[in-house]
């Protein structure tokens, strides 16, 4: 065959992260078959789904089961009964948004990858550490991207400086995975205030939302005025309703935002009408249950169950005075190695020395060396035996 | 805003195709409130999903409201309990895939539109008529495109010619949409040998291979030998056990695939790593299900009870004598139109003389233009009523 490959996915750097962390992990059980591992590296939930959520499931799979209730292809962007559950979702922050610019997808990484399409060679600015979707999509567009980068001067906030260019897309996550770092009305208003400026769009994945617990922080880009004019929001169902499993989220992009005379809204319409099908009806469905105000009340107590473990972690943290971000507002824990260790060294020493798994923060982007991250998504016993664990080491 | 938008985006016409056939439908209707309408231009399933799959889903669906059996994120390229379903299911026709190139996906259709992906600037084949997604999606990625004709002298079938570039990118589907038309062996193997010969790739696209009847004609590409080295399938669970509405699809890039020295099998796995999550967890075992060996009879009583519509259909138009291709082996009916009408003026004629509402084949390209597609998606009831209206009017 001699047909022309995208040559641009060969400078997407291989990333060994988890299966080089599963590896040590191997390496270290067969020399210490007894070790009693526990796992502080999750980064998916691990509570089982609300009842209204599977009930939901249930109906609607009977539902295709029953030649008067069976359906065929769904809408492209989604059932108006789920829009509709997020337009209320939106309400509650005292946003309300047009249901056409709401799309609903199989969840936030496929749409945060496919944003891409609709937008030319354009100047990119990505937060440094952060979820590498972001940049390997635009590596593999063939972008030249540039890097916001997060340090302890800053709590891993990223603010807007000179040296970004006009006519940007700046990629921001809040509260951001992995640092759980989360940026208040304050600093999200400078940054839409600097995308109006700079004729700039930012792209906002907001799928930590849910984890907000802080009246001084917004749960949306929308909350801040002006960002219809310069905001895509991508978010999910997967953290909310806990659905990393079930497939959902959805993006909006507000009718708004205009570029070269074009409506963003009607490209991605273009984009998911030729290249996507719709969601499944049953998760449809369940989304639709896990917004209404039971649903919703189910999801957050899974939620408040992981912020007693993250705020367990804090509460550790801050006693031994050692330098974080995160832990309110997020799952994640987000702190400084002991005396300067990097992050893979740090992961061994922990894991021979407390038998405990945490994620290098090397693996999220350069910034992240000589920082760590671990999780509130394991039990609140595994997660009080850890802290023990640590507080004798650290 | 000053972003650069992907401006190929522009050079996609909009299809108004299906909003075209509503608009004139709904006028027709108010002025003849009581014509009793009978819609052969359904192009999606209608009858209910089988016991089995069901079972299923509501099986996950239950798991995943319980701590012990929840599960998270599933795996990027699908669970390898459906992956072994379809291996198992292509071994009926003597076709040994590695599990490795078998990627679930949410549908074909997204598969179809996101190949693009990791192709470069290569010279695009596509048949005319055909399924609009491969024109469009290649348009958004600002490929030229070349068509491959189908007409009434090759039976809707194209053929390789002496006009086709070395080192292509050859589109092809078979059973055929619109057209119903179905490449036999000797015919497919043309196909295959001729991409070898020039270096190029096959995406081949066999959807509705479910419904071939004919041991004449092979259900996937890889029955012909040689089409690991030049070929891309794409399948679906959408026709073969009525999955429309649930949402999964497969895509088969063989290890041998290779060029510019980079296997395409590696691209596509570092594309769906990147830009997709999985599919849904009930999904994927109501897949499972549907290719068991009991899954695989309640999807056939299905496909069996459409295809007795289009014998009914075929039969009528071997009885009038008109050119038609599909009818076997596919749900679609693609007729010439009579007295050398085109496809719009006839569909006014049959909605407004019949009362019968069919699909103008100019909808699906150039070359579709004159005929008209007509589908077994109805009852047995409705399409015996609407034989007998056309047996009155052609």
């Amino acid at each position: 065959m001699n047909i022309k490959i995208n040559k641009n996915f060969l400078n997407v750097s291989e990333n060994y992260l988890f299966s080089d962390i599963n590896k040590r992990i191997k390496e270290y059980k067969e020399k210490n078959p007894n070790a009693d591992i526990i796992r502080l590296g999750i980064g998916d939930v691990t509570l089982p789904l609300g009842k209204s959520v599977i009930e939901a499931l249930i109906k609607a799979s009977n539902e295709m089961g029953n030649k008067d209730t069976f359906r065929g292809y769904p809408p492209e962007y989604g059932y108006d009964f789920v829009k509709e559950a997020v337009k209320k979702y939106y309400l509650k922050n005292n946003i309300n948004l047009d249901l056409d610019s709401i799309f609903i997808s199989d969840g936030a990484k496929s749409d945060l990858g496919n944003i891409v399409d609709i937008l030319g060679d354009n100047k990119i600015y990505i937060p440094n550490p952060v979820y590498p979707v972001y940049l390997d999509s635009n590596i593999m567009s063939g972008r030249i991207i540039n890097f916001i980068n997060g340090t302890q001067e800053n709590n891993f906030l990223p603010m807007p400086n000179k040296d970004i260019s006009n006519d940007s897309v700046i990629y921001l996550c809040s509260p951001n995975n992995p640092t759980g770092a989360t940026y208040n009305y304050k600093e999200l208003k400078k940054w839409v205030d600097f995308a109006l400026k700079t004729n700039s769009l930012i792209i906002y994945d907001s799928a930590y939302e849910a984890f907000i617990n802080d009246k001084d922080k917004p749960h949306s880009i929308y909350e801040i005025e002006g960002a219809k004019e310069c905001a895509i929001e991508i978010c999910s169902f997967s953290k909310q309703a806990g659905f990393t499993g079930l497939r959902c989220g959805f993006t909006i992009i507000p009718l708004e935002l205009e570029s070269e005379g074009v409506k963003l809204n009607k490209l991605w319409k273009r984009r998911q009408a030729t290249k996507f099908n719709g969601v499944s009806y049953p998760v449809q469905r369940a989304a639709e249950a896990a917004l209404s105000d039971k649903g919703i009340k189910e999801c957050m107590d899974n939620i408040n169950y992981y912020m007693e473990n993250a705020r367990m972690l804090s509460e550790f943290f801050d006693e031994k005075g050692i330098f974080y971000t995160g832990g309110k507002s997020s799952p994640y824990i987000w702190f400084k190695c002991p005396n300067g260790m990097n992050s893979w060294d740090f992961f061994d020493y922990l894991l021979q020395n407390a038998n405990v798994v945490g994620t290098p923060g090397a693996g999220f982007g350069t910034f992240g060396e000589g920082y760590f991250r671990i999780t509130s998504f394991n039990t609140h016993e595994k997660t009080k035996e850890a802290i023990n664990r640590l507080r004798k080491l650290l």
